[in-house]
This record gives C-alpha cells, sequence and structure tokens, in this order.
C-alpha cells in the first residue's frame, strides 16, 4: 500500500489538482516533517508556495532545519480549517477541513527555478509586491535557501457537508448543522517610521486572510 | 543542546505557558510528526486541546496513525499566523505568527482521564456542547481512541511586531507596515433535516473562528 493509500473513509481522498491549488490559496503555512538527527520525529510550519508543479519553501542559510531537510525525506502537510460540522452528538461532531500531504525529499532550487520560487512565495504572501519594491540584492539571495520538493506522491483530503447522525438522534431534541469560516478581516497598520501621508500600495490591500 | 533550543533568533523564544494557552485558544489544529514504520517522517493534522498539562488528542480506534503514534516518539506544532510584516524589501518580509513544538510520547488515556480529554476536546471546538447533547453510549467511547503528551518537552515562537529594514530602505520610497488578520465571520446553517424553527443552541454561538 503506498503511502498516500487512505486506510480510513476513502472517500475523503481526492488527488484533483484543482482542489490542491484551492488549498493553498487557502493555506499560506504548510508543517514539514522529518526525522531529526537523533532519531526522533521533528516539525516545524513555514510558508508554502506552489512553483512549476513544485511545493517550495525558504528561510535563512544558517537554518538548521533547513540544511537537515535538505535532500533528506519528508512529509508536508498543508490545512485549512473551514469550519464545524455540528451534530446530534459530540461523537459525530467534528471539523470541516481540507488537508493535503506531499512525501518526498526537498531539493534545493539555485538560478532561474530559485528566482522563480522566491517570486512564488513572495506573491503569495503579498500579491503583487515584488514589483513594488527593489529587487532582492545578490547578498540577499546568497543568504537564502529555496527548498522544492516536487508534487508526485501526494493526496488530499476534504471534508465538509452534514454530520451523519444515527436515526434515533434524528428523532430527538438536538440541534445539528454546520458553522463555516469566512475570510479574515485585515487592519493594516503603517510603519512608525513610515513618512506620513504615504499610499498603501496594491499589493497590500490585496493581502488575503490565510491560515 | 536539547531539542527545544534555537538556534536562530533566541529572542523569540518563549516558554510561558499564558501564552502557550492562548495560542491553543487560536489553533484548533495540531499537526503531529512522527516515523512510519518503513522509517519515513510522516505528518498529520488532527484538532489539539490542553487537559490537566497534556496536549490531547482523539480520533477512531481503527484509526492507522493514533495506533502507530501511539507510545512512539512524536513531535506536535501548533501554529496561528497573525497576519503579515511588511518589509520594504520582499527579503525582510514576512509572516506575523506564533507557533509552539511539543516534544514527547503519547500515551493512551483512559476512565477519568479519557473523559476529561473528550470534554476538553469537544468544549475547545463548540464551547459548552457536551451539556446539551446525550452523553456519549460505551460503544462511542469504546471506538474513541484518545491520546495524551504531557507538556513537558515544548517551546513556543512568537513573531510579531514590524520589520528591521537596513536605513538605505528607511530612506527610500517604499511602504511599510504591517496587515493584522482578525477573527473569522461565522455563518450558521441548519442541517436540512433538521425539524423547522427549531432555535440556535448557545453552544454554537460561542465557537470562534479557528485556524
Amino acid at each position: 500500500m503506498g503511502r498516500t493509500d487512505p486506510t480510513r473513509m476513502p472517500e475523503l481522498m481526492s488527488h484533483d489538482r484543482g482542489e490542491l491549488d484551492a488549498l493553498f490559496a487557502s493555506a499560506i503555512v504548510g508543517h514539514v516533517a522529518f526525522v531529526s538527527q537523533d532519531g526522533h520525529p521533528a516539525v516545524l510550519p513555514t510558508a508554502v508556495a506552489l512553483s512549476r508543479d513544485r511545493l517550495v519553501v525558504h528561510g535563512s542559510t544558517g537554518s538548521r532545519w533547513m540544511r537537515l531537510v535538505a535532500g533528506a525525506p519528508a512529509a508536508v502537510s498543508v490545512t485549512a480549517v473551514d469550519g464545524v460540522i455540528v451534530a446530534r452528538s459530540t461523537f459525530e461532531s467534528s471539523l470541516a477541513y481540507r488537508s493535503a500531504v506531499i512525501f518526498g525529499s526537498f531539493q534545493i532550487l539555485e538560478g532561474d527555478a530559485k528566482a522563480a520560487a522566491l517570486d512564488a512565495l513572495i506573491n503569495r504572501l503579498i500579491p503583487g509586491r515584488a514589483d513594488e519594491v527593489r529587487p532582492s540584492t545578490a547578498k540577499e539571495l546568497a543568504a537564502t535557501l529555496v527548498l522544492a520538493m516536487p508534487l508526485v506522491q501526494w493526496s488530499l483530503r476534504v471534508s465538509h457537508g452534514w454530520a451523519e447522525d444515527p436515526i434515533d438522534d434524528v428523532a430527538g431534541p438536538a440541534w445539528a448543522g454546520h458553522v463555516r469560516f469566512g475570510e479574515r478581516p485585515m487592519t493594516i497598520s503603517p510603519a512608525p517610521d513610515l513618512p506620513a501621508g504615504m499610499a498603501i500600495p496594491r499589493s497590500i490591500t490585496r493581502i488575503r486572510g490565510t491560515q
């Protein structure tokens, strides 16, 4: 059995690339699991984006976990919580969510692929920002490690809809339904050392509340 | 060096229990990393709560990953994305976040500790719901596996505030500031098979948009 095959509730599984793209539009952070030098599992959150059919992450060249994870087996989970599925019992109540797991190894990107990945990451975080500010310097690029995992071994679980209460509970007095969480509101604050009256650039208004 | 000691940016580290509690109030989902039977790292999202100084999770007794992780070394990351720290360059821009990692082994809970953990989980998801619906049946409890990891080896990283732009950039034309994400709005929908006119119970209105 492959690593992304389900043992339970296979009806929740999907390999739909459109759904994966939609999930990455909702979730900015992924959780990277790897095996530490002492054999223990470790997990870290980091910003994720898709670039050229690869999942990409970035960090400082001084980052211990990024150096550990480069070339080693890893798993990345990207999850969006969409709401609560309320059943007539606590047992049948659950979260509405979408969650992808990608297995593979991270490889270090260089050159054009590295630049494209960094563009994907910043545009995911602040859409269009790269066109508003100075380009990164050679020193900044040299201090940045970009890792990519190809989208080969991945799967997605989507849990939405209504609870499935037993008949006795449906006939009972308890409420059931769902609660959907909408997009987070945003409060924009200029930095204290910004000259007065500077307009908020377009990229900032394009940020979307993310998970 | 201990597993929760930082190698970079130690100023972001915290062991403040109040901050940990606040993070668990923001984030309903944690990501559990473990080493799979074939030696590969694996990671899964699951609802998390704190109960009696333990991190608790639950699932079906038929869940393969829960059986794998019981008694084995694991790491859990709990992360809340609070906004975007916008610098005058893409290099200095980053996410505002709070993230905890807890290391240890999950133990199976039984009896009173199991019941308390299940109460903590449902009350985290739908506050007060356990008092509105029938108690769980013996069959439901027997089908539920509850795992706990003691809060012994953990740390927290908090990244907020303003970007630290170099002097040349501060003197330049680019905007800087931060964008804070607020609480997610909620839309409540009754199940299609609910009798007309049934009032929305108090617990549902106490749900908070979570990550």
